[in-house]
């Protein structure tokens, strides 16, 4: 089951707060029409080609080719987007499955690099080598005025999009979420929920990103996205201390119960679970529950996608997939916490 | 802790769905008011010291000198009525705690038998072994037409209620013990909850009992007693099979949460530990859950007054009583199961 699991995701040292880290960036050919506006599948293939000349070290995975279930599995592990798995053409991923270049996106090309515990300007100057590598054999579409051209116009510019994902149960259930919201959106940056679409999130994991790519430089982009991350983690911290100054027996209770329903549970749906993970992730972070687990993996592991690799491994009779998929999503999590 | 739990109930072996019995034999002295009407602390003083010449084996026990708390303990160990507590005088218990007679509660004398596993017509044996060595004492109010005389009418005649407690859940949750209740009246027994006053009792736990004691013998009281509980017990294991059957996931699901739930809370009230716990008795029954657990035990240890004698020994420092007891409560059982 583990196998499925990107092998950067495995090496990282898991923070408390602050997850994982990406870098995109949104390049064009010259004189190529937009994807969107691209009905000439023979132009997608040959800049496909032309990139598999240069980025040896990655691997050219015929996405178009894939089924259904494979590309799911490639959008939770975030190697790719959920517009590519209808448009896109082929995605190059290097070995640790930390970077990938999407070709037929919104865009042309996507580049695309991931990590956790790294600087983001570490991250960035991995994806601008390979935007180098890239642009030593593509034509880019550049005007001197405004920068990177774009198919969408929010992107026009840097084309950079920096993101980071933080797990803010505490923010998230004190209603704290929104107000940031706000501010954030007037300095240009959003945080929003990554999985779900109610008004909490899956695993209270929100991402945090830059909404403008005009008139600022990445480095600045990326300083000031720090700087706000930062803010907004303390401010996580502070209502975490309230919380157990306030409620200690309630926050024990909570994060407990939910140690003791991963463990025994026989159905439980990704909305459940992710909840019930992120309270234990919380427990283990304000030092309530003693136990070792990692909470980025595990989100990922509990995803459709992935639980469905592992019912096919099985080979079991399935009468309800929807049921199935929710009963195996339990066995995985007893299993794993030692659950009967 | 379990110094609290009468020794007979720690001795019994527990079975599927029956549990514990009880008979009580209503007496009253010839020529002496009835309690309610009687103002002669006298009286029942010098019909105390009668009872403690004969009765050698029992402990006289000075329950109108006991304070509240104890007094409630004896209430949740079935020794003593509720209504005892307020009026009654004291009470003759025998080592093991099967055995106690009150003295002054409705009637001048209330004995009583209880036992598991063991045939009612026994316990009603050992109920008169006890009455007949008061007979020989005492002067009993009994008209020849109409047999023993009490102070309520709905006891006049065998004087005698017995009554066996049984576990339910599937009837319970099936909606099924309604029907059953409306049957039974007509055949002058009645099936109660014996813990909480909703819709559903604490535990799913019911009481059979007689509710006639005219025009039958003690011993065709009791074989009609037998013959319906029997009839309910087999009720119940057909629900309980039509549930593994038909819904084998959700009721695996249920009992298997319950165990973590029990296991790993920080803060549980009475009636929620009682749901669960009747949850992990049936997984225990239907075989889902391979664990060693004693309910009729645990259903005691849980009651108010036991956890409040736990706080007691612990000497804790207590702001709000009833919040005190919810967490001691669930450290009680996280303790017993092995949680954190």
């Amino acid at each position: 089951m583990n196998n499925y699991l990107s092998p950067w995701l495995k090496d990282i040292e898991e923070q408390p707060i602050e997850m994982s880290s990406r870098i995109r960036l949104a390049r064009n050919i010259k004189g190529l029409p937009f994807p969107h506006q691209l009905n000439d599948p023979d132009a997608v293939e040959s800049l496909s080609g032309e990139i598999e000349e240069v980025l040896t070290g990655h691997h050219n995975i015929p996405v178009n080719e894939m089924n259904f279930e494979d590309k799911a599995l490639l959008v939770e592990k975030h190697l790719i987007s959920p517009l590519f798995t209808k448009n896109g053409y082929s995605s190059f991923i290097n070995k640790d499955e930390s970077e990938s270049v999407m070709v037929n996106e919104e865009d042309h090309l996507r580049i695309q690099v991931m990590g956790a515990g790294v600087p983001m300007h570490d991250l960035y100057e991995k994806a601008v080598r390979i935007d180098d590598v890239l642009e030593e054999k593509l034509n880019y579409a550049f005007d001197e005025r405004y920068g990177f051209l774009t198919a969408c116009p929010t992107n026009v510019g840097t084309g950079m999009r920096a993101s980071v994902m933080l797990h803010l149960p505490a923010l998230s259930l004190n209603n704290k979420i929104s107000r940031f919201q706000n501010n954030l959106n007037r300095f240009g940056f959003a945080l929003r929920g990554i999985y779900g679409e109610g008004s909490v999130p899956l695993g209270h994991i929100y991402q945090l990103s830059n909404q403008l790519t005009l008139g600022q430089t990445e480095e600045e982009i990326i300083d000031h996205l720090d700087e706000l991350k930062n803010r907004i983690i303390e401010e996580e911290q502070e209502v975490r201390k309230d919380l157990i100054t306030h409620y200690p027996v309630k926050t024990k209770d909570t994060v407990s119960r939910s140690y003791g329903i991963l463990k025994y549970a026989y159905t439980l749906t990704s909305k459940e679970a992710a909840m019930h993970l992120s309270n234990v992730k919380l427990g283990m972070d304000m030092g309530i529950l003693k136990i070792d687990f990692r909470f980025q993996e595990w989100v990922q592991l509990i995803q459709p996608a992935f639980v469905k690799k592992r019912l096919n491994e099985l080979n079991k009779e399935i009468s309800s997939l929807e049921k199935a998929v929710d009963e195996e999503r339990a066995a995985l999590l007893r299993e794993r916490l030692g659950g009967m």
